[in-house]
Parts: C-alpha cells; sequence; structure tokens
C-alpha cells in the first residue's frame, strides 16, 4: 500500500458530473414522498451501466419501526404508517472473481434528500438544478447524498474497467428512507442479514475539513424527531380580542417548550441523561487530538462564541458526544407580511433531540411524555407525535482492521487522517452494527462546511473526484488483507 | 319617536347586496398593500349613485403616526414608512336643506380588510367571493367592514329617496388603514377638524347578540401591536446537527415569550397596568346589569372554559375592560409537512397587546422593550419592531344626548338594546373623542358570533337590512332634536 499505486488513477469526470445531475434532477424528497421510484430506477440504470448486478427490493409494509410504539403515556403517540408508499431499497453487488472467497465491504447510501424549502433562498430558485460553477455542483442532493454514491459506484466502475475485477467483494445498499429515520432498515437488514453480510461498512457520508484533510467517523448521533401539537384554544383561528378569555395554545406552547430545556441548554426532561454512556480512553484521546479551528467554524456560520461559550476541548465533546435538544420549526396563526389580529386554533413545534450512546429513543420518547403529563399537559392540551427514532451508535473499539484499512490508506492519499468518535448527526448505524455485527466508517467527499440540508447545497467537483480515488484504493487495500486474519483481528 | 314611525321602512335589497357584493369583490387589504385606491374608487361610485357628495383625500405622506418614535430602548425601533403608498380616505356630505344648522353625525368606516389568509380555510377557497346562501353573505369584509358601510349608506340613500332631503347633517369618513392602525387618521383629523365637525360619531362595527338583540358599545381598547425577532443563531439555517454549539434563535423566542406573560396570562412587564383606570361607577352597573350567556359563547368558540376559570361578572370584566398579549403569528424553522432537521436562522413573534384607559401604547412599548433588555437580551440577540399602535377610548360618561338618542331608538326598533362599556377590539376612537370632541357609539349589523378576522367571514341579510333601518331612524330622531340643547347637553 503507497502512494505510487494511484497514480495512475484517471476516472471519466464528465461522466460522473452527467449520473450526478441525473440523480439531482431528479427530485426524491422521502418527507414529501416525492419522486422517490423514479429516482431509484435512475438509480439502478446507472449502477447497471457500470457493472453492477442491481435489483430493487420493496421493504415489507409490515416491518415499519414506528409502527407498534405503544407508548404508555397518555400523551404521546406514533402514526399509523402501514398504507404508505415505501420506496424501494437499491440493492447491488459484485463478487471478486478472483478472490470470491474474499472480503466483502458494504456500501451504505441513500438517494432521497432532504426537503427543498425554503425555495426562495436557492440561487434561481432551483433546488434541484444540478447546475455548475467553477468547481461547485448545486442542488439539494448534490452533498447528501447523492454526491456520496457517486464517489462509490464510480470508484468500483474505475477498478472494474482497470481489472476486469474487483479487488474484493463489494456491496450496495442505498435506501429511500434516511432523511424520514430510515423507518425499515432495521427489519430489512434482519430479513436479508446473510445478503448482507460484510466485513465493513463504508457510511454514508464523510467529510473534509477547511484545509481539505478527510475526516474519518467512527459513530453517530441518534435522534428521537417530535410533533408537539398544542390545542386548548379555539376551535378555529378567532380575532385577537377574545384573548382575554380563550387560552392560546401558542402561550400554551411557550408553557411546553420552557419545561423542555433551560435557556443554558440543559434537556430538563428526568433521568434524560442516565444512561449516558461514559467517554472511553480512546475516545477522550481521539478528541484530544483532533485539530478543531473554532474562528474558522464561527466565521463559516456567522456567530461570534459558541453556545454557553464553550471552547476547546469542551467544544469538542459536546459537539461529537453529547446529546442536543433542537427546535427544527415552530408555526402559529398569521406569518404573512404585515399585521393580523388572531388568536390561533393551534401551534406546532417540530423538535429533534440529538441521542448519544446507550440513550434509547424508545425510552426518551416515553421520558418525554411522562415529563409533560407531570408537568400538569393534559390530552386536551397537546399531542406528541413520534415522527421518527434512530438509536446512537458508535465503534466499540477502533482496534479493527477494517477502520486500519481506511485509515492507512487515507493517510497514503492524502498526507492525513483526522479521527472523530462520532458525527453530530444521524443515521441507522446501530442496526448495521448490531444486526451485522460490522465495523462502520463514515469517509465522504462533503466538505465540512457545505450546506446539506440547506439552501443551496453543494459538493466540489475536486473532492468528488479524490473521493472516488480514495474508495477505490480502500477496495484495492482491502482486497489484500486475508479474511482469516481479518475474523481473527475482529475476534 | 315610536315604532310605528318605520313600519313603512322599505330599501331595496337587491342593491344593497349587489352594493355589497362590488366591495367584497375588490380585495382591499392594507396590510398587504393590495387593491386600495381601486376599493376606494368603488366606494366614491356607490356613494356618488346614493346621492352622497363624495371625494378622495390623501392624507399627507408625512403624517404618519409611527414615523417619529424614538424609542429609548436600544431594542426597540419603528419602520420607516415615508415612501409607502397611503389608501386615499373616501369622504362624504350632505346637508341637510331643512336642518342645514342642526346636528351632524358623522360615520366612521374603513373599506381595508384583514388579511385573508389561511385561503385553505375558505369554503371554495375564495376569500373574496361575495357568495350567498341563504340568509348569509360570503367573503372577507362582509361584516368587517364593508356590511357596516352599506348600512350607513344605503339608511341615507332611503332618507334622500323618502324626503328628498336628510333630517339632519351626515358626514362620512371612510378610510383604508383601519386594520393596519390607523398611523394617519390623527394628523387627518387634526387637519380637518372644522370639516370633519360633528355632535356624534355611529362607529364603524356593532354586534347582535344570540338572541338578536343589539349592543351598543360605549369605548374600545387600544393596540401595541410588536413584532419581535430573534436571531443570535447561525447566519443561515444549518443543518441541527450544529445544536450542541450553536444558539437557536427559536429557543431565544422561548426565553423572550416567557418573560412577557405568564402561564396565568398576566403580563409580567413591570408597571404593565400602572396607569389602567379602575372601573367607574356606571360602568360597573352596566357591566353587572349586562346579559353573558357564558355557554352560548363556550359553545361558539369550542372551549369548555374560560382562561383561569373566569365566570360571570370578572368574564364580563375581563373582555371589556382587562389588558391582554396575545400571539397572533409565531414561527421559525420549517414548517412544511413531514420532518426537517434544521437549527433556523431566526424565529419571528408577531403580539398583540389590548390596552385599556389609560395606558399609553408608546410608553407600554418602552416599557416592553426596556423589560426584556433589563431581562438580559440584547441587539444581537433581538428587535423589536412597533407594527401599530393605537390608544385605548371610552365614553367619559353616558349623560349626553347622542347616546340616549341611540338607545332610545334602538329600544324602539329593536325591544331593547345592550349597552356596553367596551369593544374587546380596537379602533381610533380615542383621536375622534379627543380631537373632534365628539361621543362615539358602536352600533352594527354584525352577528357577535359572526367570523371577523377570521377564514369564511359572513355578514347575515337580515342584520343588514334590519341595521339599515336602525341607522336612517337614528339619523331621522337625532334630526328632530334642537342643536342649542344638544350642546348644552354636552356641556
Amino acid at each position: 500500500m503507497n502512494r505510487k499505486s494511484h497514480n495512475d488513477f484517471k476516472i471519466n469526470q464528465v461522466d460522473l458530473i452527467t449520473d450526478l445531475q441525473t440523480l439531482i434532477r431528479q427530485p426524491s424528497v422521502s418527507a414529501k414522498n416525492i419522486g422517490m421510484t423514479e429516482c431509484a430506477i435512475k438509480l439502478q440504470n446507472i449502477m447497471t451501466k457500470a457493472g453492477i448486478a442491481t435489483k430493487l427490493i420493496y421493504p415489507d409494509q409490515n416491518s415499519n419501526e414506528f409502527i407498534n410504539i405503544k407508548s404508555e403515556s397518555k400523551l404521546g403517540y406514533s402514526p399509523d404508517l402501514k398504507n404508505d408508499a415505501i420506496p424501494p431499497i437499491v440493492y447491488g453487488e459484485i463478487r471478486s472473481k478472483k478472490n470470491p472467497d474474499g472480503k466483502t465491504i458494504l456500501f451504505y447510501n441513500h438517494y432521497d434528500v432532504q426537503p427543498e424549502d425554503p425555495v426562495d433562498l436557492w440561487e434561481n430558485k432551483d433546488p434541484f438544478s444540478g447546475k455548475i460553477h467553477g468547481n461547485f455542483i448545486y442542488g439539494r442532493g448534490s452533498s447528501d447524498d447523492k454526491g456520496e454514491i457517486m464517489t462509490r459506484i464510480k470508484a468500483v466502475e474505475y477498478l472494474l474497467k482497470k481489472y476486469g475485477d474487483i479487488p474484493c467483494n463489494v456491496k450496495f445498499l442505498i435506501e429511500g428512507e434516511e432523511e424520514i429515520g430510515s423507518p425499515h432498515i432495521k427489519a430489512f437488514l434482519n430479513q436479508y442479514k446473510e445478503l448482507l453480510h460484510c466485513d465493513g461498512v463504508i457510511w454514508e457520508f464523510g467529510y473534509f475539513d477547511e484545509k481539505d484533510r478527510p475526516l474519518i467517523i467512527l459513530g453517530v448521533k441518534g435522534i428521537l424527531y417530535v410533533e408537539i401539537v398544542t390545542k386548548g384554544g379555539p376551535s378555529r383561528d378567532v380575532h385577537s380580542s377574545l384573548a382575554s378569555l380563550i387560552e392560546n395554545p401558542a402561550w400554551i406552547m411557550v408553557n411546553v417548550l420552557k419545561n423542555i430545556r433551560s435557556d443554558s441548554g440543559r434537556i430538563l426532561i428526568p433521568d434524560w441523561y442516565r444512561e449516558m454512556r461514559p467517554f472511553s480512553n480512546y475516545e477522550i484521546t481521539i478528541l484530544q487530538e483532533q485539530p478543531f479551528d473554532e474562528e474558522f467554524f464561527k466565521k463559516e456560520y456567522g456567530i461570534d462564541k459558541f453556545l454557553n461559550n464553550l471552547n476547546g476541548f469542551e467544544a469538542k465533546k459536546y459537539y461529537e458526544g453529547m446529546p442536543t435538544c433542537n427546535i427544527s420549526g415552530l408555526y402559529s396563526g398569521f406569518s404573512g407580511k404585515g399585521s393580523k389580529t388572531v388568536l390561533p386554533n393551534k401551534a406546532v413545534a417540530k423538535i429533534d433531540f440529538r441521542l448519544v450512546p446507550d440513550m434509547d429513543p424508545d425510552l426518551q420518547f416515553k421520558r418525554l411524555c411522562d415529563h409533560l403529563e407531570q408537568c400538569g399537559f393534559t390530552q386536551d392540551m397537546l399531542e406528541i407525535k413520534l415522527v421518527h427514532k434512530t438509536p446512537p451508535a458508535r465503534n466499540s473499539s477502533i482496534n479493527n482492521q477494517f477502520i486500519s484499512v481506511v485509515e492507512e490508506t487515507a493517510k497514503n492519499i492524502f498526507d492525513t487522517a483526522i479521527k472523530c468518535i462520532s458525527s453530530a448527526a444521524t443515521g441507522p448505524m446501530y442496526y448495521f452494527m448490531n444486526i451485522l455485527d460490522a465495523p462502520c466508517v463514515c469517509i465522504g467527499s462533503s466538505y465540512k462546511y457545505g450546506k446539506a440540508h440547506a439552501p443551496n447545497e453543494y459538493a466540489r467537483l475536486d473532492l468528488l473526484l479524490k473521493t472516488t480515488e480514495y474508495i477505490s484504493a480502500i477496495i484495492e487495500n482491502f482486497g489484500k488483507i486475508n479474511r482469516k486474519k481479518l475474523n481473527q483481528s475482529k475476534i
């Protein structure tokens, strides 16, 4: 494994861009169930063209993680999603001809994207343009996750063209529900456990930092996403002159929210932090060694200080390792231009709680509901809908050959690699680690300060190409390792 | 003055409906500056056709009440509205031929309407339909205030046709900015004080209760309408995984709001209640005598109890005589279907404070700003925009011949009349009382439980006709009173 081996790396850049544009220009917003199957079919065509045997698998209608939640609390419920159309999972596979019993890498990705709103803030008001300006390609999904998908597919295509074979076995699992909490992935992994057997998972995202250094991220936070609707007011929006006699659901919402989180950010729900796993020695070491340009970070996001004036080690610890409670959406009454005097019928808050190991989203949901009940809120005043949930995950050890191959390959290609204990974001890694019993690493082509989930999301062309090279090198290097050894190292 | 005198009342109902439909179908939303002059011209045509000499007068560009506010607080500001197009005031006049030196009634109304949102909740999604179903005519403005305007115009038209003259002088002042706080009315009244000289003002609205009894309302609440924008977060909407390091403006908003009002509805701003005038004996008597069907009220608005379990005298006192703090609008981040994980760039709250005599909106605005500054909020975290303001007003006495004529006419036509110390709603009555030195009474054709300011606003045709008769009888009866006597009674 040395740098020289990849000096000859050369892929068809136009082909990568064209295929990525095809995917970006096909909106696939899982939250709105728009364009899902259409996007899956376009993706299947691109994979087939690359030489990957691909099929669409429809998850079992009855396997939704959220169907059978029976909250013991009066206030909480989860929606019945049984009848929703489920986007297919795109499964792909190539077995190595030379090394069929060798190692297997599973690429986990997703072809669904976040909602494009607010459209007004996109340049040219086109969130699905796929337009290129210089080194940037714009559009919802350009980075998260269609850009990443292309680096995996094009790496495989490159190797197939170069060798007429693939150095180790590769599998692709590309789902269409990641942005809505992957409700069917747990059941899918259980059902297809043998098919998906692998020795390591390359996760769906990864970043380069402000100095173009690649990050190797070893975990993800979990999430509990709820929608709280306050009622208890009039049966319709009414004239605000009635405010002396009729309760305003927006005021009830203020009361609810102030009981959930303190001004300093601490979550006020009893026992919320109880199962939080203490940081291990190796995690503390990683945090200490990790460079973090705080001023650059602040400048990028237009802030002059961190929450509670955090800095140094503590800032990194909070970012990667602490739970959060965030208001993603809040609305009630009149939001138009100018003024309207109205007493609204309801208020809605969309709240995402990020979770860290070993917090359990179901238990936290119950705690939230119980807490608000304890605070005196009744079913007449509010309801709490569980919108989605994912447990947190971290690799329990880094003494793993798969992770070592990734790290060494990164150092070989980029001269450096920065390990992180966890992403601050979320994905269903917990199920991959536990059901497939495989280590997972997040690496990818996104710029750390790109605009994922926001208007004018973009991917950098140089990083897309470099990551394609990186992934192809990982496949080559992983192909060189004896399967027996790998198994031993896992044990 | 007896009932018989109006047994011959007969107006052209089709004509009233057609003219009202013309006005409803011309949207005139002052908050959005849509259709204002168009509506004024249509109104002028209708008045001219009725025989009323009418002209459009444009308020002075520099007379906006909000321009010269200099809040001493760092957080507060008022928008510079100098360059906004100002809707014309429709002024109309008929002098009595027989009784030119007699009494003068001024009708104050407004042709602007509240915003039509949310359009989805209107039947057929058409807020400006003017459609008739049975006894109801639908559309924004059907009741507030285009329906009321028609009762005044058609009453005058009826008398002109009947007598070829008008029993007392009448004047019309119909403005286009009532729903945005009448920012130019004070200057207009000062400028045209002589032109507008009158002995009594019929206010722009009035109600019939659930038993079709007419209300005579003797005051209005004031208002302070502010828009609070919290900042202090990222310079754009960002991924919610950043919530452990970056402050969320929606959480700052929760913190702001909980410092403004207690859960029980008490306003927490120091000295807020200081200038509240104690209820006079006559006000207490009116409140005590006033029927109030609490169960009917609750049923109409779909509630099972009043705020803080108020009832009886206390409920009436709060409704008519106590200040409020209402959230009219609240929004931040993602409000679409499903979920999006975003940390928003800002949060906005639109708050209307209703004021009672002798609270001063300017002083209250300063107190609000100072209070939030005292709470520790800085200019980096929030700004408070004064959107509009109107002082409260109540007739200081009911020993007034104009009010007596209105009351006796009501009793004559309806057998009953219910006096109220104040509307819970707002209008610029303070300026009329103080600049024109005239008593003001609110009477009109609206049903107390109609849907003013809300979707599916309607007017009842029977009440429109009955009120037209009522107004014409008031003009007749007021024409019978000697001017000298009236002046004496006023002194």
